[in-house]
């Protein structure tokens, strides 16, 4: 058994989701569907971490143990040839057997895209958050400044799974814009349930001026999520890198 | 009864093309729809030109008549609201009674993105034309340049309705890369059937190294279409402007 970790991308909007549930189509699930029908065996994939129905992937990570003479370069041509649409591994590599793409994972990014303009593109419903509401960038990233750092983010996290402690670490928080769209570009140690997706709706609501660039600080402070604003929708989302350290070695 | 021009965006995957036809959604027929439902008459449409199923338009132009109270921007909005999915109109405006979207129309310019990587992109196969070949921009630059200017392009032109002549000016041919797109840019005086997207095809080969860069001249010259490259699919393809005289009125 070798010990292989994957980089891939994934249309959200095609899957419930990373993690696999019976009767629901996963991203997790195709993966060990196409290593099976190539490889015979069920095997399970880990993943660096969940992504919800309608999150996007440009970059997940993902690990497991395979049984299997084919050399690498081979095995990432024939599982593409193998996956079902939405979903493509752009790199395979076997990797030391300690890995884990969940465990081993020291941090992530993410960017939220939002879309503004008058009326609803034509184009791309589900792969970018619209709103018709004029966006002041300026006002966005003063109230984006006060959540760089290490926080309790309690404001910022849907109820999901009980954790030990709800601090984590934003070290950066970009917002960019390019004619229509608004990118929210975030990298942190890691990140609580729906938190950037909360972080993107409470930013929003600064943009339009409802909420006041500090009072984002407030926010985060009183740990109480009814502060902050409305969780964006998934479509805006993109998992673009998972971060490991350099130790787990070189991986383009 | 005045005369109204409109600017609208289509995302050419939702409809079988501009043109009405019996049993099929066209973007004509969208418009005609919303426009019945919101005024109560059945009025005709002209655009600038017909798209083939699968083409979209960033900005396509069209023209009607109404005999409505409601102002531009009443109706621009209200059109809006009853339009379907996948169609916007992001101007409208009364203007001269003699304008006509396809007669008064002096050129067009259209945009081919070829999306190349060595694996299908999970994203977006409605919107790009995908090969997992490597492309030499430099030739596909040097194939286009035979292409500029006034010439008889009937070796780029599928067999479609009969025309007096099969010479068009083609006033710019531009080739830009962006990570793994490249964005065919053509703009001209007016264009043959399937003729941007058998430039594209063309150029494709070019850039694979299956044709010399310099042959681009020969084919052109041939006035043959079997000697030109395959057509390359409408995904690709983008109606990006559509070009009027200064005199037709300003139109933001």
């Amino acid at each position: 058994m070798r010990n292989v970790r994957v980089r891939l991308a994934y249309d959200g909007s095609k899957f419930f989701g990373w993690q696999r549930q019976a009767g629901f189509v996963s991203v997790q699930e195709a993966l060990e569907d196409a290593l099976e029908s190539l490889l015979g065996d069920r095997v399970t994939v880990h993943g660096s971490g969940r992504t919800d129905t309608g999150v996007h992937a440009l970059d997940q990570t993902a690990s497991f143990h395979v049984d299997t003479a084919l050399g690498d370069e081979r095995l990432l041509h024939a599982l593409n040839a193998h996956l079902v649409d939405g979903v493509v591994l752009h790199a395979l590599e076997t990797c030391p057997d300690d890995f884990h793409a969940r465990k081993s994972a020291r941090g992530k990014r993410y960017v939220y895209v939002v879309w503004s303009s008058r009326f609803r593109p034509p184009f791309g419903r589900e792969f970018v958050h619209w709103t018709c509401a004029a966006l002041d960038l300026t006002a966005m990233r003063r109230g984006a400044a006060h959540l760089v750092g290490e926080h309790d983010f309690s404001a910022f996290a849907s109820a999901g799974s009980p954790r030990a402690s709800n601090v984590r670490r934003v070290s950066s928080l970009h917002l960019f814009r390019r004619r229509h769209a608004i990118a929210i570009a975030v990298q942190g140690s890691g990140f609580l349930y729906n938190m950037v997706r909360t972080i993107a709706g409470t930013l929003l609501e600064v943009g339009q001026g409802k909420v006041a660039p500090d009072a984002v600080g407030t926010i985060l402070a009183s740990r109480d999520r009814a502060q902050a604003g409305p969780t964006a929708p998934a479509a805006g989302l993109y998992l673009v890198r998972v971060l490991y350290p350099p130790d787990s070695g070189e991986f383009p």
